[in-house]
């Protein structure tokens, strides 16, 4: 038996997110059964990063076991040959048996793109979110730096969490803007349920002028999701990097 | 009675092309339905680049007259109320009365994206063509730069054209990389039918290796279809951008 680890990328503009559910079609269940069929076994993987309806991921990380031959480098190419186009493994290896993803230190880097213009562009609608009320980029990168390090993200989390303690450490927000796209990245060890959709929400808030910057940290403080800005809709967000911490 | 100009963009990825036809749905029949039933007069547009099935614009053009009262700037947001997702009116503003988009001199680019990587990505599958094998950009632009200027383009033009000329000035031809992604922008006065895919799919032959930069000239001598390389899928092109030259 061999444990495998999948790089995997999504389009999540028509699944109920990442999470297995009863009558839905989710990248969890796509490929429990692709695997499954692929290698006439009852396969089910554990998923890294549990991401939301319309979120998309340019590499989220299952693992799973099987019994099979096939080299392991081999099977994101079998894998892909029974996905549907918008989903596709970028890459498959072994790793230790007892690597759990969600249990291994690492570092996640989410994007949250949007479209500031005068009108939508449609080849962009998919994976951005549009305004066009004017952003200040400025204000946004402002705002961001007050989230950076450890704090309790309390505000910025959806009051349904069921995380044990709402204590999280941002690495790096960075604001950016090409064209009319404006990018947010941002990296930490962990997040939050709708944290970082969140944290998008308030940018802009900030970025419109309804915010001032040096608000976060009262923000913060209040540890009370009311304070924080709205929750920024999916299609913005993309789970853009996955990196392990430690030997795997 | 005024003559209104559009600047339509739209993801083509479900459309029959631009041009009115039977029983399919093109970009046109949805303009001409939505701006009929926008200004309640049998309203028919004049398009400036018919794209094909599949292909995309961030900026194709499109005139109609109108008796209607209403601002020819504001229609742009009118008429975006009643359109689908898909397709967006950028700008919208009164021409002269007999200004006609095909008939007026212009400057047209349009590019073509390449995912040159192991695998594909799901959220660029919509608005590139993928390949795996890798492409020399060095060598395609190589190749580009023998088709810059004034040719006979009929060794790129599909056999089925009804243009009186083949001859064509193409301005500029620029290959670049950015990570993954390959972006060829051609910019001309006018373009014969599929020669923008035809010019892709050659110079993806070039960045292979399997055609030498230097043979262009004579694939330009032989006024042959079949000695030039194969048409890059539609999905992988957008109509970029559309300017007039001189008064409109």
């Amino acid at each position: 038996m061999k444990r495998v680890l999948l790089v995997v990328a999504y389009d999540g503009t028509n699944y109920h997110g990442w999470q297995l559910q009863p009558n839905v079609v989710t990248i969890e269940s796509v490929l429990n059964d692709a695997l499954s069929a692929l290698f006439k076994e009852d396969i089910k993987v554990i998923g890294a990063s549990r991401t939301d309806t319309g979120v998309h991921a340019l590499g989220n990380i299952a693992v799973f076991d099987t019994e099979a031959r096939m080299p392991a480098e081999k099977i994101a190419y079998a894998l892909n040959q029974r996905l549907p186009e918008d989903i596709r493994i970028q890459s498959s290896r072994e790793v230790a048996p007892d690597f759990h993803p969600r249990r291994q230190d690492s570092q996640k880097t989410y994007e949250y793109r949007i479209l500031n213009s005068e009108f939508p562009l449609p080849t962009q609608r998919l994976y951005s979110y549009f305004t066009y009320v004017p952003l200040d980029i400025g204000l946004m990168q402002e705002a961001a730096d007050y989230l950076v390090g450890e704090h309790d993200f309390k505000s910025f989390c959806s009051v349904n969490t069921m995380a044990e303690t709402t204590v999280r450490t941002i690495y790096d927000i960075t604001v950016t803007k090409e064209g009319n796209m404006i990018s947010i990245k941002v990296t930490g060890s962990g997040f939050l349920y709708n944290m970082v959709r969140i944290i998008a929400g308030t940018l802009m808030e900030a970025g419109k002028g309804r915010l001032l910057p040096d608000k976060i940290p009262e923000i913060l403080e209040a540890l009370d999701r009311t304070k924080a800005g709205p929750t920024a809709p999916a299609c913005g967000l993309t789970l853009y990097e996955y990196k392990f911490i430690g030997k795997i």
